[in-house]
């Protein structure tokens, strides 16, 4: 998504060979405009896929996923995080390491939004080492619906959990897929989508 | 706005005499219609206001908050929740108090995200005591930016947040407000807007 990339070449900060950030469009500040058009970008590519809910994890998937959800017609859904977990008996719930934080989350879905028949699209802000993603599909698989893969606004795909994904016949979708962030220089992977 | 207090009538669930539960269409299932509709209600109550930016809170906020932010043109900065903080210096921040979750988080906006020309249209999910929206108007205050004003989704109006802060002359906008959940019955305050 040639946008993104601008706004990301544009906006983006450096901070380290393996930290971008995104916080004046994506993650602190949110620009609205750029969430309609990456919202529709995910509904453009997944129109096919029969999808029923979008499920994100909060805070910084939310509105990426609402704007997809607008788009395709669906409700979303977005799983919380908590240090402990209580009710456990009422929630699909997985465990999520964050290697940027060094910290383990419990995120959780309500068991009452997603059903053994939906068709789910699982769409978050950033792919790096794949946790969140793997935290998200346990729920997924959990309810005993179907996975009809992930959309992720930027990939980090140097630390390879998305292709890691893929080579597990995983759909990933990522509207813009960074290969290196070396001397402070944001490299794009060539996009497989115009 | 009577679509919203329907919707509530219809999907809400009311789990004591002060707890309502949304969370088939607000705070963990969204419905990203209803969403465009209320951030449509928030710009139309504020439009004449020169609303610069809106602040909001993670994570229920967020999505009519970008709403309101796709129609009134301007970015959205959703404050961020933390036990503790750091860099301290790199942010307004403010503590908040929850009385529902018995816990006081720290909130913050990065400095580089509200300046002084700013008007500022706060937005939440809920307003019940006002302590969310109080650690909002002290980040506003601490960037010397104006504050227009507050969108609520729904005010609690029976814990009196929303009617203290009006009688100190903040304008508080509140989709539906409702005056009592007793006997497992929403009431809702008639309504000044149409």
């Amino acid at each position: 998504m040639e946008q993104l990339q601008n706004r990301i070449t544009q906006d983006g900060k450096v901070l380290s060979n393996t930290v971008l950030q995104v916080d004046r469009f994506l993650n602190h500040q949110i620009d609205p405009d750029l969430m309609v058009d990456i919202g529709r970008a995910f509904a453009e590519r997944f129109k096919s896929a029969g999808i029923t809910k979008i499920v994100t994890l909060e805070s910084s998937g939310i509105a990426p996923a609402v704007m997809a959800g607008l788009e395709l017609d669906v409700p979303v859904i977005f799983a919380r995080k908590k240090k402990s977990l209580t009710l456990v008996e009422q929630f699909y719930h997985a465990e999520v390491y964050s290697y940027t934080k060094s910290e383990t989350n419990n995120i959780f879905v309500s068991k009452a939004f997603i059903e053994a028949d939906d068709v789910v699209l699982l769409i978050d802000d950033f792919l790096a080492n794949g946790q969140a993603a793997k935290g998200l599909m346990q729920i997924v698989e959990q309810a005993g619906a179907q996975l009809a893969g992930l959309g992720i606004v930027i990939e980090k795909g140097f630390q390879g959990g998305g292709d890691e994904l893929r080579q597990s016949n995983i759909r990933v979708e990522s509207l813009a897929i960074i290969d290196s962030l070396e001397d402070g220089h944001v490299t794009f992977r060539n996009e497989a989508h115009p």
